[in-house]
Parts: structure tokens; C-alpha cells; sequence
């Protein structure tokens, strides 16, 4: 009780004073309400399984739905497992798929899921959820900020919203037409935010944790960091749905609500680092860099 | 002589037109006369030879010279020969050096290198090179773009230039007091560029190639990406400058003269993307999405 007095208290300081107060990001998640928390979907929550480890994945089916759906249909029919990542190129992204899928006698069957989807890199801003923008600006969009948990853009002008290319941000590979991609073959941005890929990919996913299991991958040699014949292509062991797994096993994630004063909090504690090491805080971030509290919770729902 | 018809022809329309014309990077550096490049100084490049190969690395004495001069007599007497990297983590750094550095006892000496360098977090920017801006701002500096081939920010208001905290820079890790840094410990960014970290800390360098050999390594599991007990540190075999080694052996790299017309083209090819894969070209850059143009030159300077 004491706490959450506190905590209303330093919010409403650190949000609206006009001399920010020393507020450190382990303060605002020490401080934040139950309230101020989302559990993540389970029929959202992905694992893709490597050697090296799992990535958690949380979908994004707001800004595009179809192709979650398609990627929960070719999971169920265990499309990914036993492929292969194909690439691993330096400060920018790791992705991974079938490594036959252009061989049409060898390439693993989908069912019933489309070979092509309609691209869908950007949503009506009035099908997603409320927008807690960035103060400080960005080079790329008109406005940056936060959707539902996910770094994202948004145009008033044309009331367009988007994912943003962010690190761990996952999407599906496309060939040059805007419809050839399929979720069939994924990525995820493993270096310094490829921006310029806005609005031209499907986005619709980040990853929760596990991240470096698929930044710390080998390197491929050959162009846009393939591997080539000689080097081994990391497998995936299996994609999985937490939903499709036993409830006393299943994995779950709370995300902080990125429309709760909390976040809000958050980002100012990330704006004005008050940590004794800093010399001169920024006073200013960029949207890729507010690393959105995730969090274990109960392995039940 | 077509070439360089072509391109000064190529260069004029792309810089200063209005609707801009579809030169790619390939064009602008298949075009680039020889005069676009620089040849890096052998006494400003140095090689951090890991188990897993070579990173080369050009110091920027322009903007840290004490710790650019410090951190060749370092090299000069084998300090960092069999040292270890400390830290790897994920999206941020890896950090290597002494590991036992804070044991009065067993800490390797430093010889005639002071112990305690005064920070050199910016520099006054007559001391340094032409600045080339990037035309599309930045989150956090007042104007950011280029200087002498090292991404930076400037702040016309104070007359001070500084190294902006991109993928591949170098810096001298520090503790709380601004010169507890010395460069006897040395970090690599290797994730989204941290910039709230800029004037904090002094940089004095970037990665010209291998940085991949720093940012594929294990993560540590330890807090802020250290090894821990159990995990084998990677081994530094030695770090060495380009000068100190015979010319014949001697490797030798070109960057692209940021002060250029060739790089303001480059700049422009990144921000219109015009390769038919782009659906949306974003017409913006961030300082940090500009991969700076370097190649390998003949072996002999």
C-alpha cells in the first residue's frame, strides 16, 4: 500500500513535472502495479526451438493478422521442424525456413496454407491499439512509438500504423513482389535497426527472450550472409504454440502494458539516466532503444 | 574518362536534384574516383586477433588523442597479448581486457601507460575534419553525419563534435568517474547503436571489418553480459598495430572520404532505395544506417 501510494506519487512526478526526478528504471519496475502488466497470449506466444536454445516470440496478429494466422496453421501442421536457418548476416538479421522451398519437387509441402499472402505492412491505426508515443522524435516516421507492446510508427495523415524495425523484431521474407512472402520463411533483426525496411515487410512479432540464441549464430559467408554449401545451416529443432503444450508446461510472459503509466515512467527513466555512472544523460530516446519490460510469470494461466 | 563524365554527371543530379534520380550504391561505388577514398594511416589501424579471427579497427586520434597514444603503447609493449574478452552482451557490447585487472597483485602492468586517463568524451570540432550531416536529423545529437569516416554528432551551440555510439564503434570502458578509463579496457557496440551512451564515454575508433568475430560470441550469463565462472572466456591473442608489422604482410584498407561528393551520393542511394525489391523507399537515413564505404587496398601503403 505504501508502495503503491509511492508509486502514484512518482509517476505523476516523473511523468509530468517539468524538472524530471530521479526515477531509474529499477525503481519504475519495482514500483509498477499488477495492473500495469499483460499476460501474453498463449495462442500468441511462439518457440522456435534451435540447438543452441529457445526463442520466445510474442505475435502480433493486430497489425497482421493474416499472416499470424497462416504462421499458427503451418506450425500446427509442423512445417518448421527440422528445417534450417538459412542466414545469418551481420547487423541485421537472422532468418530462417526451408531451405529447399524454390525446388518445387523437394520443397516441404504447406497444406492448406497459401503459397502467397497479401502484404499487410501496415494496419488502419484504429485497428490496433492506443499509441504512447516517444517524446523525442524520429528519423523514419512521422510519429514512433508504442502499440500494444510493439515499437511501431505511425502517419496521422493517413491513419496508417506499423511495427517498427527494431531489434528481435520478427517478419516474414519476401521475394521482390509485396505478396510473395508467406510467414513460411521468417526473420528476425539481429542489429542496428534496419528502418529503411518499414512498410516494405510484414512485421508481426517480437521476440521475449532468447534473442541471442539467433544473434549469436555463426555468420553465413556467402551474400546477405547465407551460408554457403560448407558451412553447416544451424537446424530448427521445431516452432511451437505455447497453447499447443501442456498448461503445467507451458512457458508464459507478462509484457508491460505499453499504455500504463508505468511504461510511460519507464521511458523517462530511460530518457534521464540518474545511475551514479552518468556524466551527461541524454535526456532524449529513440524508440528502438526503450527495451519493453518482459517478464516470467507462473507457468500457468 | 566515360566513367568519370558519368559520374560527376550522376553525382550533380543525385546530390542536388530535386526529385532524386535512381543511383544505387553499387553505381556510386563502381563510379567513385579514386580521390573519393583515403587511405587509413598503418599507425591508426589495429588488429584485435581473437581465436575466431581478426578485427580491424581505425582509431580517430582526431577526436581522443591521449587515448589513441595510449592505447599504442599498450600495444607496443604486449599488454593485451593473451588477455581475454570479459563481456558480451547481447544488443550492446563486448568488452575484453584484464580479467584480473581489479587484483592489485596479479594485474598485468601497463608499464610507462598512465592508469587513469581524462576523459576525452567530445572534442572541440575545429580539431577535427569536414562534417558531412545527414539531412534527415537525429534523435539525439543536434545535428549528426560525419567527420574524417566516423559517424558523430555536433552542437553548433557549444563548438563541440563527438563520436556517436553506432554498430562497430570503440570505446574505453570506465567506472562512475569520467577518467576511471584508460584503455586498458576496451568495448566493441555490437547491437542497436546506444546512444544515450555518447559523451559519456570516450570513443577513439571504429571496426572497418571482422566485426562479426566480436558480435557472433556466446553471450555471457552473467549481469551486463560478463562470462561467469563456468563460461570460457574468449581468448585475446594478441592486438597489434598495421605499422608494426612488415609492409609486405601489412594489410591495408581505403574508407571512403565522408567529406566527398561520392559519399553525399552514397548517403543520398541509401536514402532512396530505388533496387526493385523496395516497395516504400523511406527517403530518410539515420546517421547510423550509413554502412561507410571501406575496402581492402594492395598490401603496401
Amino acid at each position: 500500500m505504501r508502495h503503491l501510494l509511492a508509486l502514484s506519487l512518482l509517476l505523476a512526478t516523473a511523468a509530468y513535472a517539468e524538472v524530471p526526478k530521479p526515477l531509474t528504471s529499477a525503481e519504475v519496475l519495482a514500483l509498477a502495479p499488477v495492473e500495469a502488466w499483460r499476460a501474453v497470449d498463449p495462442d500468441a506466444l511462439v518457440l522456435l526451438e534451435l540447438e543452441s536454445g529457445t526463442v520466445y516470440i510474442e505475435l502480433a496478429p493486430d497489425f497482421a493478422p493474416k499472416h499470424a494466422e497462416q504462421l499458427r496453421g503451418l506450425i500446427a501442421q509442423g512445417y518448421f521442424d527440422g528445417l534450417a536457418v538459412l542466414r545469418s548476416q551481420d547487423n541485421y538479421v537472422a532468418q530462417w525456413g526451408d531451405p529447399l522451398a524454390d525446388d518445387v519437387a523437394q520443397a516441404r509441402p504447406r497444406g492448406e496454407q497459401a503459397e502467397r499472402l497479401a502484404a499487410e505492412f501496415d494496419q488502419a491505426s484504429d485497428k490496433v491499439g492506443a499509441f504512447t508515443p516517444v517524446p523525442d522524435g524520429d528519423v523514419y516516421a512521422p510519429e514512433a512509438g508504442f502499440i500494444d507492446g510493439f515499437p511501431a510508427g505511425r502517419d496521422p495523415a493517413t491513419g496508417r500504423s506499423w511495427m517498427a524495425h527494431c531489434y528481435g523484431a520478427l517478419g516474414a521474407g519476401r521475394d521482390n513482389a509485396p505478396d510473395s512472402g508467406s510467414a513460411a520463411q521468417l526473420y528476425v533483426v539481429t542489429g542496428h535497426a534496419p528502418r529503411h525496411l518499414d512498410r516494405n515487410v510484414t512485421l508481426f512479432g517480437r521476440v521475449l527472450e532468447g534473442v541471442e540464441h539467433l544473434s549469436s549464430l555463426p555468420r553465413g559467408s556467402a551474400p546477405l550472409g547465407f551460408y554457403t554449401a560448407e558451412q553447416a545451416r544451424p537446424t530448427v529443432r521445431a516452432m511451437r504454440l505455447a497453447s499447443a503444450i501442456e498448461p503445467a508446461e507451458r512457458p508464459a510472459f507478462e509484457v508491460m502494458r505499453t499504455d500504463s503509466d508505468s511504461f510511460r515512467a519507464f521511458i523517462e527513466s530511460r530518457r534521464f539516466r540518474h545511475e551514479p555512472w552518468f556524466a551527461h544523460p541524454a535526456g532524449r530516446i529513440e524508440v528502438c532503444n526503450v527495451a519493453i519490460p518482459t517478464r516470467r510469470s507462473s507457468a500457468t494461466d
